[in-house]
C-alpha cells in the first residue's frame, strides 16, 4: 500500500486530456501494490486506475505487463484493461515516472479466504495459464534460484539479526533446492505473485486479478506453488488441507497437472516459500523509516519453508494419488 | 494518509449489514486524512466513506463532529453526511475502534490554489461560519494558547535539534502572544484545519469540505487566519496577496469582518502559524519509524510565521482599509 509520488493538478489534467478522458471528478491516492503508487482516477468516463511505476519496477519490462493484462483480458480474464491514450499508446509519463491508466475492476480481495474462494482461484490460475500460452512477449523470472543466490549473498550478514539461525537454515535449503530443482516441467506465462490481494471477488466469483509486476515466463506448476503458500495457510501457520485440495482439484478440472508436476509440488513449494522468505528478509532488513510502506516480518515464510520441508508427497497438499 | 487499522471480511459485512447496505462491490484503503484509517466503500447503494477513528481523536469528541457535518450538511454546505444505521446510530464500532460510515463527495482538491479556488474558498469559509451559528453543542479549541504552551513544554528541550535557534524563537512568539491574543471577537464554530488538502473541488466550485476533526468553538477571524496560512503561500514561501485578496473579498461579501477582527488579523495569523509550527515539531520529533506516515518539517511554518510578524495591518494581507 503507498502512494509514493504525488502529482500536480496541472500534470494530471494534461495526462487525462491525452486520454480524451473528460471531466476529472475525483483523485484520491489509494492503498494498493506495495512497488507502485496507486491511485482511483473518476472521470466522466468511469473510473480507472493510475498506476506510477517507482524505482522498483523496470521501465524495460512495462510493455511486457502492459501487454499480458490486454492479452488475458482479449481472451476473458477478468485483468484490468490499459487504456490507450489518443495517440494509441497505453505505456506514457506522468511526474517523472513511467505511468499507465488501467480500467477499475469491481471486487474486494479476501482477507481470509475460504475454501470456495481458493477453488474459485484455482480455477482462475488453470485459466490464466491456458490463456497465456499463445502470449508472444517473453521475460525471464528474476526471482528464480539464480535471484535467489544473489537475493541471499545480499542478506546473509545481518539474517541471523532478523531471526537467529535464519542465515544457515536458508544456506542449507538453497543448497537442498539448487540439485533438485526440477527443469522439466511445462512453461509459461505465470503471475508469480498471486497473493489473496491481487484477486478480487464478487461473493465467490473472482472479479478481478490484479498487479502483474511479477508476471514471467517459468513453470506453470512454480505458480500453484506460490499460491498454495499465499492461500492455503492459517494465520496460525497451520496448513488447511482442505483449502488445497479445493484449489487444486479446481485448477486440475481446467488444466490437470502431469504426473511430474505432481511429484514436484513439494519441492516447488519449498522454492516457492524460500523466495517469498528471501524477497521479506531483504525487505525488513533494507526497510526504510520514511516509507509509507512497512516490510511484513519474514518469519510467515520460514514456517510455511519448514512445512513444505516435511511433506513426503503432494498427497499432502490434498492432490489424489493417480 | 494512512491506513492504520485493517479490518476482516466478516467484521466488514456485518458492520455494513447493520446500516441496509446491500452487497459490498468495493473496498479499497485510501491515502486521506493524517488522524484515522480511511476506506472508499462501494455497495448497491452508492458510494461511501468508512472512517476509524484512531487514537489521537478522542471518542467523546466524535458526537461534535458528526453532529456538525449533518448540522452543515443539512444548511446546504458540501459536507460528507454521516449515515444513520437501522437504529439510527452515526457511531459505531469495527476493529475495536470508533466507526462512522459518511457519504462520498466528489471533487479533488488543489496541490496549487489558484485566486479563483482561494475566492471560493474564502466563499465558502464565510457560509460555514454562519451555518454554525445555530449549531447547539460546543467544543474547545485544544489547540488554542493554552494548548500552545502545553505543546513547547514538551518539544523545548528537542526543538533546536530541528532548526537551530528554533526553541527561543518559539519562547519569544508566545510571549509576544500571550499579551496580545484578542479576547473580544465574535466567536461560533470553526473549521480550524481547512487545508487545500481538506476542499474538494469540481473546477472553480467547491464541491466537498472534508476532515472536520479539529472542528471546535473560536474565533470566527482565527479561521480566517487559519487558511491565509494555509492557501496564500506560494512553494518558496513568499506570501500571494492576489491569493489573500480574494479570499478575503468573498469572504467578506458573505460576512463581513468587524473592525476589531480586521485590526487583529495580523496576530490571529501569527498564532495559526505557530499553532502549526508547534504541531509539526512535536510530530516531528516523535515521529514514529514504523508509521505509515510521516510527518512534514515544520520549517514551512516557521517561514510563515516571520512573514506575519513583520505585516503591519491587514491591508498588508490585500484588505482594503476602512
Amino acid at each position: 500500500m503507498a502512494v509514493y509520488t504525488d502529482v500536480s493538478d496541472a500534470e494530471l489534467q494534461c495526462f487525462l486530456e491525452s486520454y480524451g478522458m473528460g471531466r476529472l471528478t475525483s483523485f484520491k491516492g489509494i492503498a494498493e501494490g506495495v512497488e507502485n503508487s496507486n491511485f482511483l482516477v473518476e472521470t466522466d468516463k468511469g473510473r480507472f486506475i493510475l498506476t506510477l511505476y517507482e524505482k522498483r519496477v523496470s521501465e524495460a519490462d512495462l510493455p511486457y505487463f502492459l501487454g499480458l493484462m490486454e492479452h488475458l483480458a482479449d481472451k476473458g480474464l477478468p485483468c484490468p484493461l490499459p487504456v490507450h491514450d489518443i495517440q494509441g499508446k497505453s505505456l506514457r509519463e506522468l511526474a517523472g515516472r513511467p505511468a499507465a491508466l488501467i480500467t477499475f475492476l469491481e471486487g474486494i480481495s479476501a482477507r481470509r479466504p475460504s475454501a470456495v474462494q481458493c477453488a474459485a482461484l484455482g480455477d482462475v490460475l488453470a485459466k490464466f495459464h491456458r490463456a497465456g500460452a499463445d502470449f508472444k512477449m517473453r521475460r525471464e523470472n528474476s526471482l528464480g534460484p539464480d535471484g535467489w543466490a544473489q537475493l541471499f549473498d545480499a542478506v546473509k550478514a545481518d539474517a541471523d539479526s532478523v531471526i537467529p539461525g535464519l542465515a544457515g537454515e536458508i544456506a542449507s535449503e538453497l543448497d537442498a533446492l539448487s540439485g533438485n530443482w526440477p527443469d522439466d516441467l511445462p512453461e509459461g506465462v505465470i503471475h508469480a505473485d498471486l497473493f489473496p490481494d491481487n484477486v478480487l471477488f464478487l461473493d465467490a466469483t473472482v472479479s478481478g486479478l490484479i498487479d502483474f509486476y511479477f508476471a514471467c515466463n517459468d513453470r506453470l506448476a512454480y505458480d500453484v506453488a506460490i499460491c498454495l503458500n499465499a492461500w492455503c495457510f492459517e494465520s496460525d501457520a497451520s496448513f488447511n488441507v482442505t483449502k488445497s485440495r479445493a484449489l487444486l482439484e479446481a485448477y486440475q478440472a481446467v488444466r490437470p497437472l502431469g504426473a511430474a508436476e505432481r511429484e514436484a509440488l513439494p519441492i516447488l513449494a519449498r522454492g516457492a516459500a524460500l523466495r517469498f522468505l528471501l524477497t521479506r528478509t531483504y525487505d525488513w532488513l533494507n526497510r526504510d523509516a520514511q516509507a509509507l510502506v512497512q516490510p511484513k516480518k519474514p518469519d510467515e515464510y520460514l514456517r510455511k519453508l519448514r512445512f513444505h520441508r516435511q511433506v513426503r508427497s503432494a498427497s499432502d497438499y490434498g492432490l489424489d494419488e493417480s
